[in-house]
């Protein structure tokens, strides 16, 4: 069992980088298994198919952005000062969620739509306190929150390209993504508390 | 000659669906010559191979994007409101230009380069005026603006997901944007012109 357990994490961290290197239907098997040091077969009894194994893997990846970033309503220009560091820090994990949302392939991730659901609330129960402003939507803020803070990873159209400096300079880039989320995080916060 | 340019044209729109779809890995010359009702061998002819194909076709869309949205430094909001309709308009040209983020096999484009350096300089220039505040480089301001306008395209892995009405609703996502857009580029803006 422990020997099962074992291959299973290494088939995961050999899917890992092929799905972040060649996508979905780019990733062939034979090569996770080689790389893996397993039979091909293997992969498909733990993990039924190419498609199935590609879910597991963004699941399990994503699931460490929510245990490793908490999420802090109160404080957005930490978070998202956070989720950069964490960005250019993993850069693969932000290439399979580009091929997830490119290929659709994956079905949807109930865990994230879950997460992303929480954050919203967490969003709202901030703006009846007072502590987050009112002028943007939840789900504004967040994507809002979301896009800026990756978009210096190397797999995004407009960061590298648009600012070549911003990941030169991460702790600048950081701080710019820090007060732009203030401000619009602010924006429409009443002055008492 | 009328005739070849007409091939050309039907080759450039199907090679357009192709990759949008598939990407440049995925796509299959054979298919596009089928959509565009010609020899595969005349796509070799025209275009030498997929990869310098699929910069063709990016290349041609992208002019269209600066073509059809002028850019106004003096008015930084109502230019991410056009970005805004137009990627929604538009989301097989902001698919290409994922795929073409995630592939990187298409080499640099010196045009694209070309523009977003004098959309830098524009911004300096109206930094200088006073037309646009100085808390964030112009590369930032440039990279804020493409991000946020693009987010709720269904190739974005953020929109869609944790703002799912943004779509729905676009002239709020608009307003919204604008508005997002006003905040971070009035910043250190002086209150003197």
């Amino acid at each position: 069992m422990r020997n099962a357990e074992a291959t299973k994490e290494r088939i995961l961290e050999a899917a890992m980088e092929e799905f972040s290197s060649y996508g979905i239907a780019g990733a062939r098997v034979d090569r996770i298994a080689r790389n893996a040091g397993c039979n091909k077969n293997m992969i498909y009894v733990y993990f039924e198919n190419k498609d199935t194994l590609f879910a597991t893997v963004l699941r399990k990846n994503l699931t460490r952005v929510y245990e490793e970033n908490t999420f802090t309503p109160e404080d957005l220009p930490g978070y998202a000062a956070k989720i950069f560091d964490f960005a250019m820090a993993n850069p693969a994990l932000f290439r399979l969620l580009a091929w997830y949302s490119l290929e659709q392939k994956a079905g949807s991730l109930a865990e994230r739509a879950a997460a992303q659901e929480k954050k919203r609330k967490e969003i709202v129960d901030a703006q009846h306190a007072g502590m987050v402003g009112t002028a943007f939507t939840p789900g504004f803020l967040l994507t809002a929150i979301m896009t800026l803070a990756t978009a210096w990873t190397a797999v995004n159209p407009y960061g590298p390209s648009y600012d070549p400096d911003g990941a030169k300079n991460p702790g600048e880039t950081r701080d710019a993504i820090a007060k732009a989320v203030q401000l619009i995080a602010d924006h429409g916060k009443s002055a008492l508390k």
